[in-house]
């Protein structure tokens, strides 16, 4: 099956509209007609060879939402017309320990990437910027009624990257929880915390975004420009998200956790980060990672942000605007983030 | 009161036979008569001027275990003739959310260090390189009856220092801990890890303990000399609890944390330590440290050794025996603590 899509022909170059194959509905697939799909900035960097070298043609895209077209022999999680949605992830072993505990996304085997990754049977995944797309049903997941889809679509990677570690980490009441950078990935995170009952800061170069901050679910806003944030806030954290990559002066937001609290990142830069144990050892601190999240937890997301109302803050624009698009992230111009139109692509 | 101890009289001078002044017992004041005292580490990076400039003179020993000979008339928790314990504090704030929470080593005004600290009335404290100190009594362990007390002396560090983390992060029945290092502190995780039930794993830079490591608890033996190790056992570990105060790989010892596992330091290298934050990412695991332990836990922890028959292997000495000690500690020539029989001080 031909369908139409956005590629990125090399590394670095502008995507461009074309053609691809999508494998042929298996017993365990599902055929999506998909309607949105949002720009992750990972997506750039995978286009722009900041990753190492990728299978080009890419077709990026893992924040995909549309209907069921078509149901495989054997599946049976999901019906025609249904709303769903797929994540970074569309494949896993299935059997390592991991797995079997619902952390598909640290398969020992390693997880099957929603685009330029190596599928299980050796073919190449294209990802969301396309009309349809053949995902095993076990990898998909259903969006609630209540979820506008063009919302939601970016709940399945900047929604699922948040909601992991703050749930992990028992963001709640009575808890404080500081989100570093307000973007694609930190809009998620400080409407999750809110809506979790957290207490929550904004940690922003600049104030130049607080009033959309607040208005999202913050009480507080600091710049980290002013080193007085520093000082003021100090040991006041139990959780802090770290959503920003570029590399952070580890030990300065080590200071700002009360004892037994954790600094969480949920990017990584590429550059080896240094940090002083002492910022560990003096308040049983800890320095954490966390990626994305399982199938089932990613479902309860969803289900999560139904009850809570919650999408994510979008400016939906057609195909052909993509390349605009990744220009705009990268000089971030986007509040807080565009999601494709894929009726567009026709 | 003027009481005999041993002191270093300046940065790396070998330590001698001097006498000090006691403070009078006051209302919440313990007086005890000091029967034996540990040599830690620290003890020597203190007087050898490894962590800055210090109080001269200054008697070290923080793991102190004596017998109460008189108490304040306001000291209600002890008794005379009460075998009981002082560990690395003898005063915190009391007030502090952190001290309230019974984690006084975190204490937000700084806890009173056993010696070369300055206490709340402004005096510099000693330690129990010596016949005699007077603690406040909330900073008084008791010691059980069950417990030899020149075995029990190093718990009061060595011991809580590596309880506090095995219990704050669950080694327990299921779990595989990993000790790093087989000294002091290491001898003491190896044998509480496999008291709470955990499959314990020594990793030491060689296998020429490993006797000793099986004889107290381990269950498996690895050196980090040889790189299959770090191949053999990726992935493994819930818990690693690292003892070892020099640099490490932290990305190579994260490399053995299973999903969602952590490694603590509970020493800290001068220089800081540089990681990739995918290793942290890539599993969910967490880079954490930890500080001996609050009063209580530290009560809790020489209660459970009582229970489980556990004491540290010490190898007692006389006082004028100190500075050979202190030189063979540096040659990592002991198994696995000195404790000094302070009848010998007279």
């Amino acid at each position: 099956m031909r369908v139409t899509a956005y590629a990125a022909p090399a590394a670095g170059q502008p995507l461009a509209l074309t053609t691809i194959e999508r494998r042929d509905v298996g017993p365990n697939d599902v055929l999506i007609e998909i309607q949105y799909a949002g720009i992750c900035h990972s997506d750039i960097h995978t286009v722009n060879g900041d990753w190492g070298p990728q299978p080009f043609p890419v077709v990026p895209g893992h924040e995909i939402v549309g209907v069921v077209a078509e149901v495989g022999s054997a599946a049976t999680k999901h019906r025609v017309g249904d709303r769903v949605g797929v994540g970074c992830m569309v494949n896993s072993c299935g059997e390592c320990a991991n797995c079997r505990n619902g952390d598909e996304q640290y398969c020992l085997q390693g997880m099957v990437g929603t685009y330029a990754g190596t599928d299980r049977d050796g073919s190449t995944t294209q990802g969301g910027y396309s009309t349809h797309v053949v995902v095993d049903a076990d990898y998909v997941l259903s969006v609630p009624a209540g979820l506008d889809p063009a919302a939601a679509a970016p709940l399945l990677c900047a929604g699922i990257t948040t909601y992991s570690p703050l749930r992990h980490w028992g963001a709640g009441p009575g808890k404080q929880v500081a989100v570093v950078g307000l973007g694609g990935l930190g809009h998620m995170g400080v409407k999750l915390a809110h809506a979790m009952g957290a207490e929550v800061t904004v940690l922003s170069q600049s104030l130049k975004k607080q009033e959309d901050g607040l208005r999202l679910g913050a009480t507080h806003y600091s710049a980290t420009s002013d080193p007085d944030t520093f000082t003021q806030l100090a040991g006041r954290f139990d959780l802090i998200v770290n959503t920003v990559s570029a590399p952070i002066d580890v030990d300065a937001y080590l200071s700002l956790l009360a004892v037994g609290g954790t600094l969480v990142n949920v990017g990584a830069p590429a550059e080896p980060l240094s940090l002083n144990v002492m910022s560990l050892i003096g308040g049983r601190r800890s320095y954490a990672g966390s990626m994305i999240g399982g199938i089932a937890q990613t479902q309860e997301m969803l289900d999560f942000c139904a009850e809570h109302g919650i999408g994510a803050e979008v400016e939906v624009i057609s195909a052909d605007r993509i390349n605009d698009a990744y220009a705009r992230v990268l000089a971030s111009d986007v509040r807080y983030r565009f999601v494709i139109d894929t009726a567009t692509l026709g």
